[in-house]
């Protein structure tokens, strides 16, 4: 604590969220978030049609937060089913088709809802945040 | 290598931890750290009681490194039994009561050690690091 | 869009890479990639050798983004089994024993490649790009 009219945790931008946790945050010039697929999530959808949910409220946050898809940085790709990474590679490649596409890394993971198929982790530059 | 007197390496600020890691970095006023529970690792504890030794090693080191609880950026939980979230989010939504949390994604993980049930990866904004 | 001449994705550095994702990208300072062993995958490999490679690529990328081993700032280190940690660790050890090392975290993850027994997604000071 500082004496300084200027609270610290004034200076990060927060999207959104509840009180567990903020849609995305940004500070420095760079924004974090994590994204899923629409809730409730189907499990009747395959893991390419939650990945094309994601991609649009990702696509959505990324303007809310002062970005855009062609200024990701980098995306770590959770996948329940690793087997289903061609099929996701498919919706994601027609994504990034018209950008220079971020660094990324994917993986198989367990994830927080048996429903969820696929979430991501991204970090962008967001240009017209300080 | 170079011949300037200034080495970029001395522009990151590193914090404790032995000759394979950093407890924590800290560069262009954003630090990064991983934090687990209290060592040596207890499987006696619930997943809720390794969380609670784990976040306030976490807001020890934040204060270490110029930030605080309110100043995180992003967390990855990741959790050895993803079916114990239920359990964990309450001891986190206690954590975070007073400040305005960070974005963040929870998956499930075989960690390093058998008997650590949880571990995050932090990333936090450092007014007091330059 | 915007009028402005200068587009907001021409402030980041992009190194290689493909249609799908950058090698690596660089922005306000800091880089972010992640990286593997060298391809094809080979299964025949130990997971401490295929991490040699994946550290030499590493070494080689960190000097291309403008930065070195010695300004790692985190590593997530993601092995396909977990109970390779203390082999991968030794070889770890001996990548890092003239410099200062990043913070990081390690958990087992089953990978894109079922032949790729290690990755890793790494965040660096990059002095040498703006």
């Amino acid at each position: 604590m500082s004496d300084t009219s200027q609270n610290p945790a004034d200076m990060i931008a927060r999207f959104g969220g509840s009180a567990r946790a903020a849609l995305a945050t940004v500070a420095n010039g760079t924004g974090y978030f994590a994204v899923t697929p629409q809730a409730p999530y189907d499990p009747n959808l395959t893991t390419a049609e939650q990945a094309e949910q994601l991609l649009a409220k990702a696509e959505a946050r990324l303007l809310e937060i002062g970005s855009s898809k062609g200024e990701l940085l980098f995306v770590a790709i959770l996948l329940k089913d690793i087997a289903e990474v061609a099929a996701f590679n498919a919706v994601w490649d027609a994504w990034v088709t018209d950008v220079a596409p971020p660094a990324r890394a994917c993986f198989q993971a367990e994830l927080a809802n048996p429903d969820m198929k696929v979430e991501m982790i991204m970090i962008a530059s967001c240009t017209s945040q300080k």
